[in-house]
């Protein structure tokens, strides 16, 4: 990951993180085009939003662009659970997604349960995310099946990893020893799965969402995380963080940049900037991240066929 | 059932379900008596909630009356999860419960997940409620391991069997056959495993929720449940029903009793009442339904349990 190191030096301005998910798409083209692999996500769309339609467009020309088959298919909310049943059962499906808010709340939650997790690319099956909180790396006793990460969170982690942030002079599960970082998001498939994650790897993290704040740091033992109680208001919080994630659904929400840092790395993973636009003059801000979630989708597709198959890419395990 | 028959006859007026609750816990103290079994339930509370402690000493009573040991434990909320593994591992403990909200929102959702589902005494893990909804009736391959069905919408069935309303002329799965039955609330852990275990008896349901009505039916293959969506405004589905299952958490949710027909079934299962009092001068108004819900938990701990013993009381399925 040479090719990034030097974004590092840049204490401000604006990242375009186009050239990580280049990288990362790469990898996974060349482990398709070397085996000769054929692999298929089914995409369900079950409204006429156009933010999804976007995104499913974005989605589906990179996959062919490396090689994988993207099929989206438009389907009534009240037949759902049984197409992803179908989809579960159908040898050509590998990877299926589905585009949220389907019937919104609980239901939602449901429905990502029904995903099989072996085809789980989005890794939003709560089978994926307590193995995740509890550092279980596969999905079977037998070891032969890997779990995989959600998406986005593995996009920001990969991000902060390729701006150099992660000290590899430090051992393994410390490369974000005295970091502070800020997450203002604590939902199940972004914010706290994420949060986890930055602290399996050493940081503090202050996790804000409307009711309140908690810190997670690393547990005691290995891969476990500790969750803890906390007063520090939550500008506070803003303040003192070097690294500052931003995923709050509302064009209204945006964070004053007088409260942030000077250098802090911010990073918006929200449809809408949360942030105003002139902190890019103070800050490194990444604006949008969602190339590199498609890269961490075709990505998470691979780990999740890799069980039937042996790929250089993945005889050792991805750091993350 | 026979001492409940009557109760068809009464067209109206308030129905107290105490003798009700009576016989289904006197089943499982009779049971519990017969195997000298000695069981153990572990309930979670993480606040101060008045209504929340006021329900783990009714619980406390009934159980320690029918035989069987209730620790309550009061616990931090950010420890929750690692002390729900414990239990999980305890084999002193047959059936943990969690007093929800903890942290609110889809945070919840997966700790119910966390809850096994073979000590899930509520019913509440997704596995519990995905084999409902597809007619699963083991969590097993080699069917020793029995599922439970979530507590509440369990107790709402039984009080909706021991009101005489189910058909037992007709055959097994059209007991509710030509009914009417409208429920307010679609939540995954009442609404929605309600209204899919009526019409899996026959009944057409109109599922209301904040953002619009569901139909739930019988679906073509044995077992399963057809959604379709509707345009039938909210007040005809509460004019034209037969049973009206009323669940809104909110003292300003009031229905308007001119709105509903006479002869109506009434059953409030909200903390609070949805209906205006005078309902019962038309209609029979189950007001609360706390003490049979008591006794499902009782039965589906023994339910459970019932895979590692043999009793006469599971030598059959349940009718439900």
């Amino acid at each position: 990951m040479e090719e990034y190191k030097d974004i590092v030096h840049q204490k401000k301005g604006k990242v375009d993180v186009t050239p990580i998910a280049t990288f990362y798409r790469n990898e996974v083209k060349q482990c398709i085009e070397k085996d000769s692999l054929k692999l298929k996500i089914v995409a369900f769309l079950t409204t006429n939003d156009q933010g999804a339609l976007d995104y499913s467009k974005w989605t589906k020309l990179a996959c062919n662009k490396d090689g994988i088959e993207f099929e989206l298919r438009k389907v009534e909310r009240v037949d759902l659970e049984d197409l992803i049943l179908e989809a579960n059962k159908d040898d050509s499906v590998h990877g299926i997604m589905v585009y949220y808010p389907v019937f919104g709340g609980m239901l939602d939650g449901y429905l990502q349960d029904v995903v099989t997790p072996e085809k789980d690319i989005e890794g939003l099956s709560t089978r994926n995310r307590f193995n995740l909180y509890h550092n279980i790396r596969y999905l079977d006793d037998k070891q032969t099946k890997k779990c995989v990460i959600p998406c986005t969170p593995l996009a920001i982690v990969k991000i902060i990893e390729n701006l150099g942030i992660y000290d590899k002079s430090l051992p393994l599960g410390e490369h974000l020893k005295g970091k502070v970082i800020t997450v203002v998001n604590r939902s199940e498939i972004v914010g706290r799965p994420l949060s986890a994650m930055l602290a399996n790897d050493g940081a503090l993290v202050h996790s804000i969402d409307i009711n309140g704040t908690i810190l997670f740091q690393k547990g005691k033992r290995e891969g476990t995380i500790k969750m803890s109680e906390t007063d520090v208001p939550k500008e506070e919080s803003i303040q003192k963080c070097d690294i500052l994630i931003l995923g709050v659904p509302s064009p209204n929400y945006k964070v004053n940049s007088d409260l942030v840092k000077e250098g802090t790395i911010v990073i918006n993973f929200a449809g809408c900037l949360n942030v105003e636009e002139d902190i890019q003059s103070k800050c490194i801000l990444v604006p949008t991240i969602g190339k590199v979630t498609i890269s961490m989708l075709e990505r998470n597709l691979l780990r999740l066929y890799s069980h039937s198959f042996t790929s250089t890419l993945y005889t050792q395990q991805p750091s993350k």
